[in-house]
């Protein structure tokens, strides 16, 4: 994915080390060496190899809008907001391509069920004032003639739109480098140190200390399993997605934007594929794709794109998205001094990492937290009485 | 797959030059070599890595016999009974395992058409005296508690076996080897060259000319492929398949036998991994494992064995079964003196292994044809006018 970047001396420590080199942690490490910060960001294995490589890079904050989610959803349209400049200024910076795609997003139904919860959305989205318009199956078909004759109707979002994750976080990895920043691949992070009351580095697996003024947890799903003193973690469990690689026709392509029902995704990329997610799993760290898990995307993306059988099965891969217990992320300093959260991304690690990325480094470079982070602050569940 | 051969100087000719290294290639290279003639076994790519990398290894006569085949019924059989020795005296002289189980087979109907189909065969395998026991459905899940409810009732064929085909393959070149024969990968056969009205050698691809006064053409669905004098063919097609390698817990297998209906089959291997195959398409050489492959076997396995979606989906492949106009195998000397056949084994190519193997080797070894390959002559092709 990411190019391999000249071999140069691995810093030992710097002002601040992120741990995780997904989208997330690459994106922060990107912005705060904009800001003159020398980050070091680590990974247990490839950077982009985690949730990230799994990802199918919808930028979505209109179909995956949900009720009681109110504060999330302004999160997310804020972030998508900031998506075509965040693209522009990185393909710029970096030299990458990041298969960003504005093509749009319709979401239908195959049965009555999935008209009704359709209509339900449908409202919640009007309620919202989110650009959605309700579509016969006539006008659907018009838009997307390969959609199965018994799909009854559904909803045109022309703002959901799409990147690809692995070339995003090549492109970061790259921005990131020429901006001064650092990634170190295999270098997995077993606990934060922490010294007279704050943070004060990263000790790895290996016995290795590295250290740092401040710390940043953007390990996604393993940020649960990290070493912390009592009191300062914050919960996060893996939540498994199987994800699908088609490969079609690049000069006769499928669909021509997402497609989606409320069982499946079918996303579009410009060379011919299409990818197609994901299941939603409580199965902790287990990473195997299984037959049940390829059965239920193949024959809910049959139900909606029939002619998805012509199309070649390229990869079928598992992944862990992390999630807190209220689903919603979880960003900013905790307990510890110097020692901030950004994980819990659920679905929108993609969508939300400019964002992200943004008041993370704003916070990192000293500026009060963003009045949008507000709401998703690690100490909701220190008082819930949970921690990690 | 075969463990590499220490490295010996390739001859550039030989008593025989067998082409395609399948297991039927690779097996009347070992006879041959038995009998003293020195056979250079050539395969296009890695010797197994064609049908029989791709081929579940069902031995299985009973369960696959079929109205109006009874002369291939009686070849089935007969290969199926020399399948044990073959086996033993192979594993011992290679000193490889084969993957040999004599587990069974159990062919059960998930719904009325499978059960009228299931009842027809079971008249068909009466008539012929076959080993085939009709049971109800609470029979049939005594045997195999994870069959489905809706299973109706099955035939229990207790003599249908499996082999694992790349294990074999592995076996029969260390067999074939110690014998005194070669095998030379990566070489593929252009042309066989004629002298004097009967085959002198054959031509690579790469413009080399490898000399015998035998050649076998063992080549599998590539047979149709080779340049011949006008007349000497054999019309062989490819017939895609597809299959899927599923792992589950070795120490509780889902199933012990082979499952199988009407659409689909479960091999069950020693190691925990289930085989489950396969699609019959009509396609060229096309060798797409695809979206719709892959949910067609999914979804009729489900139907059988529900506990199928535990398991871990590890493998799915695509390979080119050879077959003739008539579906049935072409064995023996052609038009051509000297050019023997030995492919168009249709599914039925693991399982006519050692049958084809002796029979083609005592023809090279100058004996008169065996009686059970008169009905598979090529020169009935050529009777009906039909030639490759």
């Amino acid at each position: 994915m990411s190019e391999s970047p000249k071999e140069r001396p691995l810093p030992a420590s710097g002002d601040l080390v992120v741990i995780g080199a997904g989208v997330i942690g690459l994106a922060i490490g990107w912005r705060a060496a904009q800001r003159g910060l020398r980050p070091l960001v680590l990974d247990a294995g490839e950077p982009g190899a985690g949730a990230t490589g799994v990802a199918a890079g919808m930028l979505a904050p209109v179909t995956e809008a949900d009720f009681g989610e109110e504060a999330l959803i302004e999160l997310n349209l804020a972030s998508a907001r900031r998506y075509p400049d965040f693209i522009a200024e990185l393909e710029a910076e970096s030299g990458h391509a990041t298969g960003f795609r504005q093509t749009g997003a319709l979401n239908v139904a195959v049965d009555r069920d999935q008209a009704e919860e359709l209509r339900r959305l449908h409202e919640l989205q009007r309620e919202l004032g989110l650009e959605a318009r309700w579509l016969s199956a006539g006008e659907c078909r018009a838009l997307e003639p390969a959609l199965a004759t018994r799909v009854t109707g559904g909803i045109d979002a022309p703002g959901d739109h799409q990147v690809s994750p692995r070339l995003l976080a090549g492109a970061l990895r790259a921005a990131l480098e020429r901006a001064g920043g650092s990634v170190r691949p295999f270098a997995r992070a077993r606990s934060v140190a922490v010294e007279g009351g704050r943070v004060s580095g990263v000790e790895l697996q290996s016995g290795e200390m590295i250290a740092a003024p401040a710390v940043v947890v953007a390990a996604g799903a393993y940020a649960g399993e990290l070493e912390l003193p009592s009191g300062a973690g914050v919960p996060v469990r893996p939540v498994k997605g199987q994800i699908l690689r088609l490969l079609g026709d690049r000069a006769a392509p499928l669909i021509s934007r997402i497609v989606r029902t409320p069982e499946v995704y079918a996303v579009p990329r410009s060379d011919g594929r299409v990818v197609v997610g994901a299941t939603v799993e409580e199965q902790g760290f287990d990473a195997a794709v299984t037959a049940g898990g390829v059965l239920e995307l193949l024959r809910a993306a049959y139900e909606v794109l029939p002619g998805i059988t012509e199309l070649e099965l390229v990869q079928a891969s598992a992944g862990h998205r992390p999630a807190t217990p209220d689903n919603e992320p979880v960003m900013g300093e905790g307990a510890v001094p110097g020692l901030v959260w950004a994980t819990g991304h659920w679905r929108n690690g993609v969508l939300l990492a400019p964002l992200t990325a943004d008041a993370i480094a704003a916070l990192l470079d000293g500026e009060a937290p963003a009045p949008e982070l507000r709401p998703f602050t690690p100490h909701r569940f220190a008082a819930a009485g949970v921690t990690g």
